[in-house]
């Protein structure tokens, strides 16, 4: 394996020699809005050395790690199964390898590829959903992979009462119905986290953050910015309740640096990641 | 009436069959700092496609509602009697109509138009007046009629005891004085919204929203921003507490696209119409 | 025909009366670099405002002319081929009332979906091509519809020595190589452009200008900015040869507006598409 | 006289040992599309840091040169005249002393208020006008002070014969015959310079350049850009050519810093202002 | 004393008459990440008058005060020594004159020229220091004189238990380790203020403000935003607090106007800068 | 040696293979105007990826060549003459692999670094320098070690009449009797450079283009923009007329990406890097 050089600050063991692995996931061909999140994962490595690889938090710091970026994968624009195949792909050969992956979006739709290949390993999977959007479009225009049904193909695929949204504050009003049947849902904040971890337990654990789930004002550099959101602190405080759960693969995404004017966006993106791994 | 096409999200209905209409009051002409909000509506109309037409906060849909958005008025530039004449025409003729009218400014200043026709069918009105500025100057370097003395104009109009205005962080001593005597005020914050509702009661309500009463955090994007604002949750909790009142006239105003370079305060103002819609 | 309202400036004649059709085509599903041109029609129409109706260089007014501004269609993200099918559908309906259509893109792969339609009523249709990058691919990382490859799809259709490219300074070995045996191509600039018009004769001609063709410094606003183009004299002088000529449609496309910080792209766009307008 | 501190560089004499004065007109209350240029001057004195004092082209420091920078004058927001009346009144002074006064605009109507002071001293004034927009309209939108009429105000005052036009590449149909019949106008560029030059010979004369004269590749910080216009090194040498007239005032107008993302359009007007306080 | 003209909002008194002097520290020569700090005081001043100077929290007016704003001192790029001496120089001379300066940085380096000066005077000085950043570094990259080591530097001089930080985010190992050992440090909010406060009791102090304090949604426009921070509110909460210290200098430091794009940080800087000036 | 991954677009061959290497210098500290240059190399790097590896002007693909990217040095902020020392070293290794050496700036003083090492080896060294300012002060407010004494160091080292300057258009009266004296150069355009190469005729030359020789119009992003510059296709021009020399190291610099808003800036540094790297 090829690693990324400069790679996500501090995670340049090797491959071989790794526990957590990076790889980004630039794909944003569905996207319904302001398209971009193609850029994110080149942006966040090359930001992540405008923050401490140590965190005060957790009083531990991303050296003491052993975390390997093996950069971003070849996805093609414009075909979104072959897409999600080569996540899938790749996501199956890091898990095979017993290491957890850690993915950076791209556009939210990379999530399915990645819940493809973590599922056929553990078929009691479990998935912690933090976003603005619910995501549980039957279809999109016609099309069913597209960025704003991925969590109801990814319920499909693993079931009722397996899904545990937070933060939701966009929907239509079919998947406000679909929501009540199937998932369970913290509308607007995440203060239904600690219930939810609690119902989990200790069955293997996908989460999947839509950066999105940020207020815009914390968080305007995304395709789909939704007001009336969770602050920074709300989420590094999620982040660390994490600690202790079973998680096995992790996904972070909707950065769209272009829309990230004054770089605080992507910097959110790189803080919200050293925190994601220093908790694994 | 010629419809605005596209007219902002899922408000087509024509105009003879219309419960609320909307309208667009592009003028910034008595602006002391930056300009821009002439461009507001134009942007709303345009970027209100990137948020859902259905509020999970009211489980309503614009669809269920019959609302008309008949475009932009044709305002001429640095002749603030004439715009205000043109507002006032075509205010009168909506409600005359017996419709809701629903101003998307344009600077502060086109409140007074929408007003002299309100005031002239409802001579009992009282104004919600929520912003980050007093807004009550006596003039502004000589003129009268400025963005910074159009509450101070509706007072002349309305009288004592029945302005409400909440949020209010940026005056002159002049302007503190004046308030204390003529009008309520709540400073900094909305936290007295219920007592002001109370006393509002069941008489006719022109509310008029400056955008800039939210943090600049959370609404970069207007001309004179104030720091220590309130958060755009505290904007929609407040909306939703104005269902069930007496409301005669709406606008929201001093969106400055121009200024707003994540597009963050357009999706705001949207958002914050849309609830305003399905609230009234 | 429901008509935009507004318009393009002085665009609003009834689609009845009209001799010439705009429609805009938000589309870029298969864009490989910077994504964003389907919010370029909406901006070129609410911008057109900031110049004159009235041309210096060809002595005439927008109004004095019969044009129609349908708006956007209704194009679904990520499939391209529908998306093809809709411009074809849409501009069939056009030529079949005897109406010259002007397409506002979107990226470049719309201008396939009208030529499909033109090419059935004209069979011996030539193409003028004005562009940056020679779009001569046979695929693009496997995909056959895509913007990098839309003129190679439309040389399919047209066949041999009936497509004039001018200003191509971006191309892979295959494409350049392709060129010298299929296409008239004229390099960097638009040199040629006398000697082509002259082969090319009476015979029906569709135009496209992909408005990256234009040097970076005159047109940032663009996906894929190409340094070491033409200005925007060059290009204007240009439109003004096309007067007497036997077009039968014609596309702009490839303005991304989130990419033109200065709003000067979409200005530029405004005024090559009124002396277009006034040309025909 | 107070000096500004800091001033445009290099131009820190006391007002009484000058020769040249600068103040700046920091008004844009009829602007028809982007305000935004009162904003100019302070900005034109902050950036002109940005450049050397020495120019290589005439070989001439401002640090050899008696020049006061007076700072902006004071003017009302939402009142043209009593605007032009402070100008016309702090113009007055200068000239009375027998210095020659260097304005920055301030949209263009600011030209007004100096020229009317001006011609007041000099019955027999020429105005050399260098602009995209003929600026000769009876009015704009019923409103005679206006940026868009502001020579056709001079004109009114000057009369026939004494006005040239050079750049002008945007008019209404009514303002390209009135200048057939009243103006020396170049469409386009500057190519009669020469030749208007020597008709004015030694006549007083008032030089006024609207820096949208330029092309918006080379500025694109004003309210309208409009493109297909001049280059920098076209008006730089135009400049060059003033040495030796009988310049009795200068205005430099229309640069709206806002528009300006990169600061090249604030250190162009900055390079231009050096150029003509060298050549006067 | 030369005074800036225009100054800091009606801090335009005479040198001489001043109880409170403003002076600017435009260095930025060894910042790690985003440079342009430089840039702040200029832009502070300039933009001073988008606000009121009314304080309806303190109901207080600057115009009361009488406050000289003496404008920037001239630092050379790229010699931190050179630049801390001219500071030091400068402060020196406002203290002897028995005034207090208000320094507007620059990068936080620029605090270590005051401090010299201010400790010479008040031996027993204590330093109240708001930052998300430590700055307790030995050195950065082999430098001892940077901005991620100043309050390190400000230790030596004034040594053990005379350091009170609060809103501290982010930092090496090393130095969480030296501050729980030779500071009084409050981690990620301003909790600990009241107790600080009664500790220090009369005692001289310093008061530094780095503005990214401030969560990067208030405040984007900074060198190194670091997410998780203050509100405006919490900071100008705590400004309030100062009243009846015994302060004896203080700075605001580290905004960084070229990547504040809509001005919003800068209009904090400034009113934070006002809050300060009718709190001493 | 460690390579870049991703690598400047198709130069990942290994080192030991490779004929150029490229290596980026992020070093900024002594620049007095706009800061920024550290960021260019890493932003070239990963923009490259948005044209082609071809040249039609050429007929020439980077995948031919051997080239291998080994990313940036690590410097030091704010200490010259280390940073200068790492580049040296890295140079001499380069040189004494006889392979070629492009170095991406950074700011222009880094040049100096990389002529150290070159001239050790080349004694009869000529320069070959295009930039808008002449870079040949004595020192820079005290400093000799300075962006805009970079050349004057150089001179120093290689001395008279080595030193060939085009397109220069700012200095101080200084710089321009000195480059009377002792260097050749070409002022405002590139005219001479015919006669310049048949001067330097097959002497080792080093080339450096500070980018900002360009026009601001085509390179808004750099740090210190001076209007009246040459056009991306001058340069593209003289850069094929380097073919045939004897080039013995290039570099590019003053790239500043943060006022790069349109990205096209950093769009022709990739193209210029891309005509080099096939033109030696």
């Amino acid at each position: 394996m090829i690693k990324a050089n400069p790679a996500f600050m501090a995670c340049d063991t090797d491959y071989e020699d790794a526990k957590i692995v990076i790889f980004g996931a630039p794909f944003d061909g569905t996207v319904s809005y302001r398209p971009g999140t193609r850029f994110a994962s080149a942006e966040v490595r090359k930001e992540s050395y405008g923050i401490e690889s140590y965190s005060p938090f957790l009083q531990k710091d991303l050296e003491e790690k052993n975390i390997c970026d093996i950069g971003d994968l070849d996805l093609p624009f414009g075909n979104a199964r072959r897409a999600l195949d080569e996540i899938y792909k790749n996501t199956k050969m890091i898990i095979t390898d017993s290491k957890t992956p850690l993915m950076i979006g791209g556009e939210h739709l990379v999530t399915l590829g990645c819940v493809e290949a973590v599922y056929e390993k553990y078929p009691d999977l479990c998935i912690l959903h933090l976003d603005a959007h619910a995501d549980l479009r039957e279809d999109y225009l016609g099309e069913k992979l597209s960025h704003a049904s991925v969590i109801r193909r990814c319920y499909e695929l693993i079931g009722d009462g397996k899904i545990f949204q937070l933060g939701i504050r966009s929907m239509t009003k079919d998947e406000d119905l679909f929501a009540q049947k199937h998932t369970y849902q913290c509308k607007y904040n995440l203060s239904k986290l600690d219930e939810y971890l609690e119902i989990i337990g200790n069955r293997p654990l996908y989460i999947t953050i839509d950066l999105d789930v940020l207020d815009p004002a914390f968080f305007p550099g995304t395709g789909t910015p939704e007001p009336c959101g969770i602050s920074s602190i709300d989420l590094i405080n999620a982040i660390h309740k994490f600690s202790g759960l079973n998680i096995v693969a992790i996904d972070v995404n909707e950065l769209s640096p272009h829309y990230d004017h004054s770089g605080v966006s992507t910097i959110t993106a790189c803080k919200m990641i050293r925190e994601l791994l220093l908790t694994i």
